[in-house]
């Protein structure tokens, strides 16, 4: 068996440890007699690794009191629908900030629930690559004061944006509107003061586990403003009263995601993730800018420490250098097909040793086709 | 490690060989160098495995080809929400036939999005025990000729109920209506003819495979008739149109589920599950109607394969028959808490074996209690 180095945006890699953890529990969990993906949600077992995962999630986040975690389906992409129809059921005006793919789909989706206003966007329609790559400053947001909530994405996994300084809608006279924030792709990579925000919601399958579950992050003031239409399932509240047990929880995603919080326990927390993930970022962008073999176009102060979207300056040799990478088991390099080029991601899973192996081939590439 | 016969409703057992499968496949699928879990959804080798699949479901339940066969999220009782937005969104009428628990939860849910017109009931609302044990006659129902669709569950995973033959919707004067049925509890169990059904959908975590993994089967003329305000991740159209990617699909839920069609086509297909299901249903039935020490309330006819309600009939003795039960390793046999006492789960994946040793325990507990 040979593990390659997996630069997918996600599904991504997860920790060796965890998987390997989940392969020997398969026939039967802690003497249960079964595999977690056969016991009963509501059984005893089962109550003990989500009431784990959640305890764990909130040591890790730090999530005040007034906070729900639940436990959902769907991704980002049903969570684009599912927000709206929740937060905006009684009030349907939101605002957004338009940093990349993942805002403009989130914005396209919650035009069908509500007025929508896009109050900054970074969007460069004439950029033949990088339509996106910066964060409008702050001071030139234009909020509606009596907006349902504004909605963020924290990290673009497609174009390589991120916000490592949150708004502060107070110094905006905005200070009532809640926060929202699509932290699908760096969930996890550095420490969060949750109190910043009304709702944070994620897919699993970048930071946190399997495809096919999804995390939200709600204010309790937050749970009851559903639109009539918002299905059961779908609907905070509903979902809050059931301790995510409404519907059948994606259960054998919830334990996998489970064994990734403590695996994130026992790396040293959050703090320790955002140095480790500081260096991996560091080391990947200064090789990038050595030359301009290879291009970056995000701007410094925004480049995505999970997703680094890069160019070769000459594109006919993007087959050359994927067909390299997989030789040296360096894989899932290709950019997203709306932008092109190459992505690196490097989520919480990727060792430095990953960014090493990366960075050496980076390097000989470049040198091998002077 | 020792595996106990696990008799719950779901999520359910799964086939050991599954398991031993998926375990060894953890840290590489097939020389990958990454666990299914870690592969992009849109990569070749994901592809491959939904592909398969697909067409190993496709196979096993003779789909015909103007089906649709979708790879959706959030289990049947999302679906009592997505079911009417995709249906009954530009005729908001729908019929149901009510024979249980399920059924009840998908009228509720559906009559928040339609006129909801109950076409026939087998309510018994005095009975102290069982109140749904048949199925009403279907000269008995009243089908509005107009309706979106007809609604039925076909078998009521809580009640213990199940159709063993479809309604002739013609004879009612009602050929035109779709039959729309939720087989979450028993879609492989047996051969079904698709053609009779306009829809079917299911969650996994029964016959299937884990959580968080819903199945759709429909005709492809009823794809296009959401209601605006149907969430795009749930919309049957964009589903399809996107070959279940529009957004991630829960990816290695559909793999296990994969593994599942391939065991299933390898003990040789529905046929030959369903001689098994009749064979294990039956041993258990009669040592069930051998002494008035069990009761089992539901009519011979519709009497579920698959889940088996039954009670003590001196109730006082429940929990000293869970704890007996469990001493033998024979687990989750506690009847859900709306309607009580024990019930027998006995999908595709319990072999005849551990009916057997339900069935042996059956008669010695009775013989202590003498």
């Amino acid at each position: 068996m040979t593990r390659a180095w997996n630069f997918g945006a996600g599904p991504a890699a997860l920790p060796e440890a965890v998987l390997k953890q989940a392969a020997d529990e398969m026939l039967e969990w802690h003497g249960a007699g079964m595999s977690v993906m056969e016991m009963s949600h509501r059984g005893k077992d089962f109550s003990g690794i989500i009431g784990q995962a959640e305890a764990d999630l909130r040591e890790l986040l730090k999530v005040p009191a007034n906070y729900k975690i639940l436990f959902m389906q769907g991704g980002a992409i049903a969570e684009n629908a599912i927000v709206p129809m929740n937060l905006a059921g009684k009030n349907p005006k939101i605002d957004f900030v338009e940093t990349g793919s993942w805002s403009t789909k989130s914005i396209t989706e919650a035009s069908r629930y509500a007025d929508v206003h896009i109050a900054a966007t970074s969007l460069n329609p004439k950029a033949p690559q990088g339509k996106y790559t910066r964060i409008p400053s702050v001071s030139d947001w234009h909020l509606r004061p009596d907006t349902a909530y504004l909605h963020l994405c924290g990290n673009e996994t497609i174009d390589g944006v991120e916000y490592f300084a949150w708004p502060d809608l107070e110094a905006l006279g905005a200070g009532h509107v809640p926060l929202v924030v699509d932290v699908s792709s760096h969930i996890l990579s550095r420490p969060l003061d949750v109190a910043k925000f009304g709702l944070l919601y994620g897919g699993a399958q970048k930071n946190i586990g399997p495809a096919g579950l999804t995390l939200v992050i709600i204010r309790e003031d937050l749970l009851d403003q559903a639109h009539p239409l918002c299905p059961s399932a779908f609907r905070y509240k509903t979902v809050a009263e059931n301790a995510s047990m409404f519907n059948t929880p994606p259960t054998y995603s919830i334990y996998i995601a489970g064994l990734v919080f403590q695996w994130l326990k026992a790396q040293g927390g959050l703090a320790e993730m955002e140095r480790r993930n500081i260096a991996k970022a560091e080391l990947l962008y200064q090789t990038l800018d050595r030359s301009d073999f290879y291009i970056s176009h995000v701007e410094r102060a925004c480049r995505s420490r999970m997703n680094v979207p890069f160019f070769l300056a000459d594109e006919s040799r993007n087959d050359a250098f994927l067909a390299g990478a997989a030789e040296r088991g360096l894989l899932q390099l290709k950019g997203h097909k709306s932008v092109g080029g190459m992505r690196a991601s490097i989520y919480n899973a990727m060792p430095i040793e990953g960014v090493r192996a990366l960075v050496d081939y980076l390097q000989d590439f470049e040198k091998t086709q002077a």
